[in-house]
């Protein structure tokens, strides 16, 4: 499997044409894509071309905001943005966690200072798989390359220190794959050995990212072990109530 | 960044040496390995070689083992390894989530059937971080490359389906890397970004691992992203009080 950054210069504007962007920037690479690639893209960029920034001036704080501010010493406007983006809060401190509308748990709902203009936060895409979709479909128009796309977020995580990336929307790939039916040391079929293609790979691909300070926004994987087919992200968001570790 | 799977079809059994087993594998894949390489080896193998394998019938549940045996619909003996494996219990359903006595927070505290011989489970290394220096060391006297290691597993996670793989020993590498001064698009430098290599590499190699039915114990990464020196996998693991998550 191989790991592949694409260098983009091109700082992403509000209303740009992302796929072709994405088509653009691969193509400069030098990289010919092939049936099977996977295309990450990372969410800020995502984010950008759909306008998901916002002026901290133009915001005006609830009340609840205000209170939770004081007390975990945050911006009062960024905190507004957190509970707008949020299905609920998960634990309130100086970082709030939070499950976004889409059903992320993740620090700060995903609104963002980190690479945003200044005086701006980013919020995560509204509809990741959307951008995926039409990020994939671009790419087969244009190069004729059945490709799988994953959104990438880079995330902290429970019981373990560090971000690792994280996949936020797919397309062209089932985000799950089962490893049923190969066999073991000793012979056995396995049973049910579910596995996150999607998250895996957003990992590796998060990883090379941040060596570039942002620079490196889009990834090719050529040689992923994955299931092709329509998916959606929700997927592999485990419920709550099926959730052992909580 | 490459991800390079080494068959292997020996099976290892306790108390064979398996740095030198390892280098031995490497050498028939053929491939040269240089500087800065990491080495992924599943928990599997070192485990077996550890002789970290128990049979069932030689175990005596204790009274506490068949309680939760008896509300949870599992084999007691089974129940009794997860106990004495566990610093203590997370959750007690049909799969256990503990916390094992390295300090990692997985399902049934580690012990697995899967890939195990028939009628046996397999543990946890005892030591991950300590099997990860002798591979490493070995790498280096047999063949000059200066390596880092990492011992994986595949893991269930809070939030998110599906099992995805990570570090649970290291050598020759800081499982942690700040990307603090890289600069952001807008030519800030980058506050405090602290990412999580290990895992994220440990992700990738085990993605690539499952496609072999246990049959790829051994991962080579080449170009990645990581910080060398002396780490331990306890620099990764996030105290609980400092748990936001949970």
């Amino acid at each position: 499997m191989e790991i592949i950054p694409v260098h983009m210069d091109k700082k992403i504007r509000p209303g740009d044409d992302l796929p072709s962007t994405v088509v653009n920037a691969l193509r400069n690479s030098g990289i010919k894509l092939r049936d099977g690639d996977v295309i990450a893209v990372a969410q800020s960029v995502v984010s950008k071309a759909e306008g998901r920034i916002v002026k901290l001036r133009d915001v005006r704080p609830s009340k609840k905001a205000k209170r939770i501010a004081k007390k975990v010493g945050k911006d009062p406007r960024e905190v507004e943005i957190i509970l707008r983006e949020s299905a609920r809060l998960v634990r309130v401190a100086h970082v709030l966690i939070a499950q976004t509308k889409h059903g992320f748990v993740c620090g700060n709902a995903g609104v963002d200072r980190s690479n945003a203009p200044p005086g701006c936060v980013t919020l995560l895409p509204s509809d990741p798989d959307w951008w995926a979709e039409k990020i994939r479909e671009r790419i087969q128009r244009d190069t004729g390359a059945r490709v799988a796309v994953v959104i990438t977020d880079s995330q902290g995580r429970p019981f373990r220190m560090g971000a690792v990336g994280y996949a936020i929307g797919v397309a062209g790939m089932k985000p799950l794959m089962d490893l049923k039916g190969k066999k073991d040391l000793y012979g056995r079929k396995l049973r049910s050995t579910i596995v996150c293609p999607a998250d895996a790979l957003a990992a590796a691909a998060v990883l090379v990212m941040g060596e570039g300070g942002e620079k490196i926004p889009i990834i090719v994987i050529r040689g992923a072990p994955y299931k092709r087919g329509e998916g959606k992200i929700k997927e592999l968001l485990r419920p709550r109530e099926r959730d052992l570790f909580l």
